[in-house]
């Protein structure tokens, strides 16, 4: 898929390892790269935006700001987006690769390039999408065009079904198991999936891809995203018959059971029913259900569905931040985010939330956190004698109700908790 | 009202100038001061709280942590409501006075300290509430006691009612004007308003009286609370006929016109209606909803009617940040919250939001900001070169919708307005 996605793209065959020169359709800059974004446009290329409405700017990495030195990146964001005429999504929009995503603003075939490493999100749509740093992106701003080395493919296929309380987190998580941290490194991962999965699924799958190093994570597009999504997608984007791949992985999604990737690694994945029990016993501080991995309406109905009727365990605070205005709305309309606040969740504004550590749920050294975000590294959310454990937004809303981690089967077992907050 | 609250919780009779040592009923210390509390009751005091439930810790600052440095003063103060079986209320809960009045932990009668300037909204529920510093508030919690010198009274009357499009908070602002600054400095405001305002209307009159310098803000019982809220109200509470006061002030509730306090003293209050052609031009960067001024169901319900299916001009941010999980919950279920997230605005976890600065909203320089919290000094929410008007929840909403210093009945000449985010 990628080969030919920038074969196309890039108007001449191309394979592994040869340099593709090809047309970008989306670039998008975040609140936190905006600074360095505009003063290599302005100071070091002297240039303006080729074509403006390539370029969105959203505001969602440490949104509402939290220090006023945030609030001057952010307003001349602003300024920038208004005197060049791209687009700005400002506080409260959401999450970059969920506000693009809902926008249209990545399609099956387009080059999309983030500021956000996370950008492997778009190949939920069969969109080349993939990170960049501040010069490289805005290179790809002032020229409209973006060189690449095109990646080698690893072939990911998923067989068989995700069982009740397994999700497509669960099924990223052992993707990056298999694969290891460096295991895909500058590859394209194809994923295989037939029908399976929803659009936000595959965001999930795509977005978990960075984590193994991959330059790019590409669903073959199926399904939902077929038929309720209005795609016009090219036949040029599924992978030719016969297509070869530097490695071939088959996951069987009816075997798959919930997983945890513990610290401080993305790969050091565990069964989550097979945790030591010392593990299964510890007591955990802050459940984070959110971000482009799992802040999506599915996923907060996931979250839901355990929470329901239930309240959060004394002394474990759960914080759910929406990936999006879209998902909060949808949430109240259908009633989730009102299980979720009854639960005593402690709702945040659509953005980031504490991923990354900057606000909103920073941990203190010795604290635990089960998240749903994509990153545990040391000091990811906060100190770096924190704990960050990831996994599914079910387990995380199980945990919450635990205060301890737990499955949502556990969460049965017990009548009348109570706490929150 | 002071004179004889402190009187007969003193157990001997007290007049202005008297010192009068009372029981205390409530001693609330929020996140941003609970490090020196703890500190204080620990390294100096050598003392744990005398009648643990008579003292709560909110966190509501800066809520849910900004910093690893919040983080850590945040786990210690849940440590220590641990170890000594104080109240905490966690993350998301809510604003501190909202809380501790939904809770029913200031009632008619009792003396409320909190570490908190804006503790006076506990008159609202002719509770005599006052804010004290760190050291003040350990020896209260500590012996179950405080001393104070009884304020002189200053009386303010209410008469006529609150037209359409006017509210508690308008009155209040006018109060502060005519008061001045530093007007009733060490003073307690006993407001008479027979029937009128509801508990948080009250709340709302409560709360701004220590912008005039207050010691507290007295609401003779009276309407809503006598009847909707259970509380038993001794008759030792209400003023003696004859009292006499060093100031009385009228108010007439039916000349009143929404009000707004300029940069940078709050008791800089004009007409709204009567600002400069460049005020009324000026864009509005961000219009902040919240607080315990304005935070509550009311405040939110007044804010949807003015943007109901409209829209958040393009360029402004409008942030709302309910006072309460429980004002969160009603907002959700009478379909206030999807009002106003459908005009745009971007939710926050309820708590204290960017009013003082420290998070969630922090103004760049330069920017101009309307905001229903209490205080506009120089640098309160932000940059010493931002701007803060304060205002009612209705003219913030308005403003809003317009981007400008807006009237609510501004708004309703506007057709089809577009933007948000």
């Amino acid at each position: 898929m990628a080969e030919r996605i920038l074969s196309v793209r890039g108007g001449k065959p191309v394979y592994a390892g040869d340099l593709a020169v090809v047309e970008v359709d989306q670039v998008m800059v975040v609140d936190s790269i905006a600074q360095s974004f505009i003063e290599r446009m302005q100071r070091d290329l002297e240039a303006v935006p080729k074509y403006p409405e390539r370029v969105s700017i959203v505001i969602d990495h440490v949104a509402p700001a939290s220090t006023v030195s945030v609030a001057q990146a952010q307003k001349e964001a602003r300024e920038y987006a208004a005197a060049t005429g791209v687009r700005l999504f400002d506080v409260g929009r959401g999450i970059c690769h969920q506000v693009l995503m809902e926008e249209g603003l990545a399609r099956p075939g387009w080059i999309v390039l983030g500021s956000d490493s996370h950008s492997t999100t778009y190949g939920a749509v069969a969109a080349f999408g993939t990170g960049m740093g501040a010069t490289d992106i805005a290179l790809a701003a002032a020229s409209g065009k973006t060189w690449l080395r095109v990646p080698e493919s690893v072939k990911v296929t998923f067989t068989g079904n995700l069982q009740p309380g397994v999700s497509a987190k669960d099924a990223a998580l052992e993707m990056i198991r298999v694969l290891g941290a460096d295991g895909a490194t500058y590859q394209s991962v194809e994923m295989h999936a037939g029908d399976r999965f929803s659009r936000g699924e595959r965001m999930t799958l795509a977005n978990l891809c960075v984590e193994a190093g991959a330059k790019a994570g590409l669903v073959v597009p199926g399904g939902e995203i077929l038929t309720d999504y209005g795609y016009d997608i090219p036949e040029w984007v599924y992978p030719q018959a016969g297509a070869t791949y530097v490695r071939e992985v088959v996951l069987d999604l009816d075997a798959l059971r919930p997983r945890m990737s513990a610290p401080n690694e993305v790969d050091n994945v565990h069964d989550v029913a097979a945790l030591s029990a010392e593990l299964r016993g510890m007591h955990v501080d802050q459940v984070f259900i959110g971000t482009c991995t799992n802040g999506r309406i599915e996923d907060l109905r996931e979250a839901a569905a355990v929470l329901k009727g239930r309240k959060v365990a004394p002394g474990t605070r759960l914080l759910i931040i929406p990936a999006s205005s879209q998902v909060m709305e949808q949430a109240m309309e259908d009633g989730t985010l009102l299980t979720l606040q009854r639960a005593g969740a402690a709702l945040g504004t659509p953005g980031c939330g504490p991923c990354m550590g900057r606000h909103q749920g920073v941990l203190a050294p010795g604290e635990v956190c089960v998240s749903t975000s994509n990153r545990n590294f040391i000091g990811r959310m906060g100190d770096k004698d924190a704990k960050v454990y990831l996994a599914s937004p079910a387990v995380a809303a199980a945990t919450a109700v635990m205060g301890r981690i737990a499955l949502p089967e556990d969460v049965l077992a017990v009548v009348g908790a109570v706490g929150g907050y």
